[in-house]
């Protein structure tokens, strides 16, 4: 795809430029709602919003991006996603639980934890299900999956173990996780993750 | 304590009636809310509210039927607490998940559901935490504790996975786990429960 000018694009700073940005979240919020993260396309989204895709582009950077705009994240999971991708298989839980953990716990923690109880708390829990299935937990499943098992129970039974972590700590603030430090966290609940990933979930 | 004749009891239903439940009813968010659980007393509530004890009982019942109706809950915590009062302490963990799995699933589901949503969602994250930690989890550790462990501890890692799991299947609605049969589900989750409960938590 490329970026053709079309009145909208960098050489012109209009009054109209933030009717247009807006105009695009509201497409992708839309349409990453109702058909998921994977079939909503930047052109579909364009052509909802009434833009040409590279304006989608020149605002947001690739579809994640645009996704982590239209649920406010202030953060680019992509850093945390490479360190799972180079995690072992049997330190995945682990290192998974660490690496969120540790963005729950930086700068960026508030924001993101705010993003979080918007999601559970509002009218829109296919954005919730998107963000955390096919955003964040997508690129571990596929490092699972094998022709027997897709991995899918795998992923839900890891998405609750997370969710729950998240929300003692930090929503609730239940002690002592609230206040434990990450590695006995990770000590205490990463083996869970780890079983729900690789070990035994089904009855012997 | 005796319910005593004090113009507002069960012989007159005056007008005054239901600003009296709701000034009942307000005192005791607040107090629950700053005190916690254990520390507000009817005494104290009735206090608040410039009413008598006694017709706190009588519009409430225990201290623990008002917190539920503080919280807007729709059942009644105590058969469930008697199911894991009566459990083996090695299937303590599969027994709990069962017995709120089970709620959770009941006619009552959703209404306990949208409370669950609004104290994740509120502004008042004490009240959650009181509800989670003094009303459901208090009775739980009081079978787990021992002299070298007071098992607060072993209680917030349950909580972070019964949260979870109850926002995955109920709130976000994360498949396979949100169609899941229990006894499924107890099999893939109590596991985590049990161990949490009683087996190992810290780095061996």
């Amino acid at each position: 795809m490329t970026a053709k000018a079309n009145g909208t694009g960098r050489s012109g700073r209009r009054p109209g430029q933030s009717g247009a940005r807006q105009a695009i979240l509201d497409a992708a919020r839309t349409r990453f709602s109702e058909a998921g993260f994977d079939k909503t396309s930047i052109r579909g989204v364009a052509a909802a919003a009434g833009v040409d895709p590279a304006l989608v582009h020149h605002y947001f950077g690739t579809k994640q991006q645009l996704f982590a705009a239209v649920v406010d994240l202030p953060v680019d999971p992509e850093a945390t996603l490479k360190l799972i991708d180079a995690a072992p298989l049997d330190e995945l839980g682990p290192t998974l639980l660490r690496a969120v953990a540790t963005v729950w716990d930086s700068p960026a923690g508030p924001g993101l934890i705010a993003a979080v109880r918007t999601l559970l708390g509002g009218n829109d829990p296919e954005l919730a299900r998107t963000f955390l299935l096919e955003v964040v937990l997508e690129r571990v499943r596929l490092r699972i999956a094998t022709p027997a098992d897709d991995g899918r129970k795998r992923i839900a039974l890891v998405a609750s173990q997370m969710i729950g972590a998240l929300v003692a700590r930090k929503i609730v603030g239940v002690e002592p996780l609230a206040s434990m430090p990450i590695p006995e966290l990770v000590a205490a609940v990463g083996p869970t993750v780890q079983r729900y990933l690789t070990g035994v979930v089904e009855p012997g």
